[in-house]
């Protein structure tokens, strides 16, 4: 594939409010240097997403030097340092410790926004009580992004108890009839909590766009 | 459709401690009757399961005599007036009002094999408070028939608050991609809950049935 | 199905910041008029969804006069007059007429909840100049609903232009392999434009309920 | 990923009877030498589950010398040394020899909670008369758990022999449209014998949590 | 539709030994009747399926006058009068009654082409007696077609018995994850019996087609 | 639905070359006569698509009046009177005489554009020497449409012997596995021919249009 | 897994005709090891199928000394030496040369059961001209086995030509939705020829199983 | 697999217009080595498709040197030097820089057909203007190859503004509910733009038959 390949999308921020991230998960190691070539070029930091890291340790060496790589999220940094301080505006919330990576990717892309976040890891329903420590935490924010795999029962009782816009991530841990994921986007969609969203299974950075969609329009 | 057609498994109670039920879906009403017929002779009673109003009013009128039919549930009892006094052996819950049909059908079940049950229905996760007013009282319970439909959030959070065996029956109540149950089934099935058991959708009976199997043994 | 079947969450507004809303799919007319004699008892008002007319037209009569009912949306106000007067704060946007009662179900949750909406119907992409005439007004909304069936290629076209909160809602129109909304809703999880999000299909009310979460924390 | 993201819920056995397993499906060597960190601070044993011996052999040294490793199962007991003498109280009974695996997580997740197990394995119905010769021994204990695939008739025969509950557990042995097991789930959910339940396709550790949910409430 | 639409394969029989039959589930009374008339002028009788008792009953008199109608198998023989006498050459198992109406398909259809078949039904695996009593004389026979909905255990059974031809023929009978048949199906094909052959759903006429190209070869 | 619903796209033909159709599979009798009279008051004629008869007996008569109506494609020619006359430019065959339907749906569509076309039904490969009589006829022409249910082998032989543009329209017909056409559907797709293309499920109109796209550039 | 885990079927050939293969692809070359020692302690031979090269390479030397193996169909003869002479009974067919591998599998089983066969490879409907060549010799064979991917539009033309028993195998050839095979398996399925029967995806060995069970009642 | 397996289809040029291509995907090198010495015993060149890099550098040296590969498309010249030069009569259009290696596919064929083509590449739908830069210069070709995955709105904005034929290819490229490519297949086939046409998954290939077979009959 050559650079007339590729279409950089320049002006998506100002149309938008947010730039394109670089999607690394169909991409050669050439591929990805041509696309920072041309960031470079065009002296324009970027975000990187789905970049494995025996991709990433392929990369050329000038490229790597200027990579902030999280091999957890599999997100990259280029060319920027992106800082989110401040009172966070995101919850974060995951149902298990395997729906890490995928809360990891919203974080990093709402830090590389400059949107400060809050993490609430591993308080999935079958150990209700650790949820019910944080409820009250997440409800002075207006936005939160849950990620849950398997059953996805998270989504639907957070969905019961606070009133904010809730973006569900479907992940795609488990196994056998939640492999893939499938089963917990669909529980999502057919919660009964009404008015609870969502994106693509695994889609950490979808959710994060739409939190960024919702504070957008914010003062 | 003759009678010869049709083998009664009149020894069923010997070998298995529960009576074979007559599944009524696929059947007509000539057929029904014919299998009355057969029971009439046999001196038997029954319970009859999936047996639509419009096809119960067209049964002969001295089979109708004999029947106790309950249209919610969908079941009646033929030629016998089982009663299951005490106290309750079996909980038998639902997330929404909408899957108190299938509830029942494993009530009248129970009925019909002597085993009393306590019904704790519209508790759905939606409205988190109303579980959590009834937990106590369930924990008295060896058993759980927890009906679900849509996104079957309710089991996994019951199965973190219980210790007993809970049998999870998911409906077929939703619309979209919960239509026809297959969602909550896999919910259920990938519950972060540890040793939640399932049976088809909308089998209520089936679920009924599982907690006299896990009751037969007991002294 | 008695009337201790049901259990009326009648604090929701006060936790989520809007009302439970009455779902009728699964309800026979005689289980309707028992909610609405709770309600009456209670001296609230309610929102009912997906009550078809012929299910309407069998209430009872004294319910039956206190219903605001809208056939092609299947909603009605009961006991109540809401309105939801001065500028539009969400646009209610459909790919095409069929999928207008979708969008009216969002429209009718919105007016039940006093929030004023823009709609804009019928501007699908195979005629991409009717969008283009109207996207600007829809700039200036902070929330837009877009209700699509079929390819559903409309919300991904309006991710690319817009960039505040997108809740898509895949329709069941179509035929063949769009037959009951799933291709639909498949392609607005993966769509091209980022952050756009989803709810089951056919879900004009979660659509609605979703707007609202958004503008909970708004001042 | 670091300790903090990480919640283990050490009241479990005090809620429902049993203790929480670690599923090691998702998790890298380094995060389960965390968790195993975590569990030596709190002076506790635990059961590991999905554990395939490549990441065994990653594992930190100091832990692999307190793991008692099975790899049919892919199970270990960490800092503990279960024992289940006595007369057997669960059936374990495989189809095939390559339900093995499956059934072997279950009998070792019982022998860690000190239930006493007995294993029938190689039973399916291709030669019916290897489950005939075991059927009265089966007959005495009041759960059994049946592991099976492809087809997974094995269910459905025994359900008709057995009163007691049977634990079916659909396994992913098999090709073609038997691949993954959904097909030997659909057929132990579509079961003709009655009141027999199931868990999600491969989950031995499941259906041995049903078993001990069984019997809990026993004296 | 015209007749010009319509081209009847009249050498069917001396190409494959068994002739077309009329597949009706699509047509309307007046393309049967059209049908018919094309049959009446070329002097040929015919066999039709998939015949609906309501459209049957719109049929032209003539043409009814002239029909042997079986309403169980929706079947019937136009302008002939098959007669199938002597020893029985296929058998005919169901699993439940509720299969009878795909077996009878399967019965008639050799019927018409003069093949004697013996009736066992209502033998399915939830009791197993029911099986063994007739497993000698089944042995007799070249071609078995077993005919089986649900979990379709039954033909594996058998496959493990008997060393003849066994064409399963997959039946719709269940609901939930049975409903429409897939289940069977899928467990069929997935069958730990070696040799079993299978046929779509419903098909007995096909199943039929099957034992007579099985016989075809033979003294 | 009120009229404003509604954006009729009356450029079209100018950007495409064809004109659009009114789809009416989704629209009530009301709905489609709105449209009828905005059609009216622009002075344009229409082509209607899926008006069963049902709905067609319920539109007001002045409009009834100007159309002509088929019932087996449900199409109809709305104040026009479309004629295609001289050598037909595209063939329409079908595998079945259930496929008729969709075929007589492309044929309308051509005839209403003024596109002469050959009707070659009934010739699916069962009957190899149906085809083989027709081919020649066939070859002649530059684009084929041909319909297919079932197994839909039909594209596959003809994409072999012919070297035009072959459109597949998968339909419907069939039971079982074949229920809804998926399964036709996706032997077009999977194709041992070369270069076949295919539209949706039963979409005589569409394959009608890929035919005039295909001819548009042509002298 | 030890020796007692597994339970040979030494007395499957007295049932059924034919003797159990030993199915290789969920055993470790440990487990097959075992195996081949009981066979060896018995003294009997044994067909081994789906042992892939790396496995067989992987067995013991004393074993791989005596098992004649053949990579294209991963099948294996255990201490013996089976030959199959004399005419044909049985033709092999495939529609490409990727088909071969599934082809050989049913080839090499009745080798192994001494029924001499007839292979006819890469004569698919793409260059029907291939496939008439041969149907004359095909006709004087009592059963065809005919394998085919993607489409698998060849088992309905043979069908079509031929009256004996077809027994189509669907194979995993292509991608896409042909991946797998479902969609070939499915076309087999709807096939419009009459009496086709099939097996599970890949599954050569069952499709000879079928063969010889045809066989088995013949003089 | 040996020589007598393949029967290359030598006349398919004559018959059809347009050459078979040797589809690698199954085969083994050896496999392809031994087409490759049948295409030089016979004089003829070929185009090869889904060759994979490690697959080509396996093949004999005497082929390699008379490979002309291209690793981003898969794809292969053998024994020939095809030229395409003058003005495009196709367009090859993609939506992402990730759907390349597809169009590329189709480029290749076109090029070994002697048809020139203009690639027009990463002009998806989220940055519409992208697309309406180049849509005059594609409006002069008769036909549009458009490659797209994920939700695959690019054919139907592209259907909406050019009038000849539109052949889609939906790819695999995308994750979650996009992964494998049937949900952009399924958004094509229900795309709201009339007459759009589309191939398998993936099949760049065929597309570019299919723009042969709608060239063929011109002048």
């Amino acid at each position: 594939m050559s650079a007339e390949d590729i279409k950089l999308d320049l002006t998506r921020r100002e149309r938008l409010g947010f730039e394109e991230a670089m999607f690394c998960a169909h991409k050669s190691p050439a591929q990805i240097d041509a696309v920072l070539d041309q960031l470079a070029a065009a002296g324009q930091g970027s975000l990187l997403t789905r970049l494995e890291p025996e991709r990433e340790a392929m990369l050329r060496a000038e490229h790597r030097a200027r990579l902030d790589y999280d091999p957890v999220s599999r997100t990259a940094f280029y060319a920027c340092t992106p800082a989110a301080d401040g009172a966070p505006r995101v919850g974060i919330v995951t149902a298990g410790s395997s729906d890490v990576p995928v809360a990891r990717e919203a974080l990093r892309t709402l830090t590389y926004c400059g949107v400060p976040a809050l993490p609430v890891f591993d308080v999935g329903v079958a150990g209700l009580w650790r949820l019910l420590e944080r409820i009250e935490e997440l409800r002075s924010l207006p936005v939160l992004v849950v990620a849950a795999g398997m059953d996805a029962a998270l989504p639907s009782v957070i969905g019961g108890l606070y009133g904010g816009l809730v973006v569900a991530v479907p992940t795609s841990v488990g196994y056998g009839v939640a492999a893939g994921g499938q089963a917990a986007l669909n529980a999502i969609l057919a919660s009964c909590a009404s008015g609870i969203v969502t994106v693509n299974i695994d889609n950490g950075y979808g959710a994060a766009c739409a939190a960024l969609r919702a504070l957008n329009h914010r003062a």
